[in-house]
């Protein structure tokens, strides 16, 4: 893995991509596939809207801390399995063979296996809505990674792999943060 | 333009698309493009995150009402021309030569060109984080279009085009929710 600029870091999120969100209790290491995210500023902050219904959310809130990891498509079985169990009673960093690595800053564990991690603390917790804003404080991508395509959940049971890339930077000049 | 089950209108802005958000001032139709949107409830309940910088915020802020429409990828010239110029000096439906058609509960307009449109009205403005939370009242899929690949903004000058869709209803039937 290598460092990836902060600044940088809302581009692995905007395109919308399902990610996994991976916590540590402080007894041991969880991890959860959600796909309502989004960017909320190019400090970098996110958003994502989850809530008691996910186990992840106590750590979540005890710890004020996370790593979002993307997964690429080749992952997809693993995602959608990470999506289906409870680390309630499940190990899921063994179940699905998840590399734990230490993070630069916070104490939730980086993946492995996955394209990118951006490790976040919690901001703010807006409790009447289940949404939780994060300030991202570091950025990892990986390197000679083959398979680089993430993944799109529809959220009935279908994803969509990312396609062809088109270059609008010239039209979009003037939008684009400086320096990225 | 079909009506599509309002249950099912979460699954057009799960995948992470670039949208264009059309509103109506009480005087004259606006549209911007953002790719800062997240689902946050499958009641369906939305956020994106706009604020002061965004003309159309006046607008949002003063009628309570928006279309969410989703544009395909013959589209992306227009999506990126959209979100490089102001409602404050232009009127973007006629510059772009988008058809606005009269929706069902909400003064905005849909706009006929998109692959589907979603009326909300604002549940709430959460000020501190920019947050603005929709609840969809009607959605509208195109009939017989037959560019219907959605894009998604890197957020660099670059788009993702949809790639192919992967099925894995079976794995995950029991995150499905019912009825879809």
């Amino acid at each position: 893995m290598r460092t990836m600029k902060l600044s940088r870091a809302f581009t692995l999120l905007e395109p919308g991509p399902v990610v996994l969100v991976a916590t540590n209790d402080g007894r041991k290491n969880n991890v959860m596939t959600i796909s309502w995210t989004m960017v909320v500023d190019f400090t970098p902050q996110f958003a994502i809207a989850t809530g008691e219904w996910n186990y992840s959310f106590q750590a979540l809130r005890k710890t004020r801390e996370c790593v979002i990891a993307i997964p690429a498509v080749d992952m997809l079985d693993k995602v959608v399995g990470i999506g289906a169990c409870s680390g309630a009673d499940t190990d899921k960093f063994a179940k699905f063979k998840l590399t734990p690595i230490p993070a630069k800053v916070v104490k939730a564990p980086l993946i492995k296996e996955c394209l990118a991690n951006i490790e976040c603390q919690v901001v703010d917790i807006v409790r009447r809505h289940n949404i939780v804003v994060l300030q991202a404080v570091a950025a990892h991508l990986a390197s000679g990674r083959k398979e680089t395509r993430a993944v799109h959940a529809v959220g009935d049971g279908t994803f969509i792999v990312d396609g062809r890339r088109l270059d609008r930077r010239r039209l979009m000049a003037l939008k684009i943060p400086p320096g990225l």
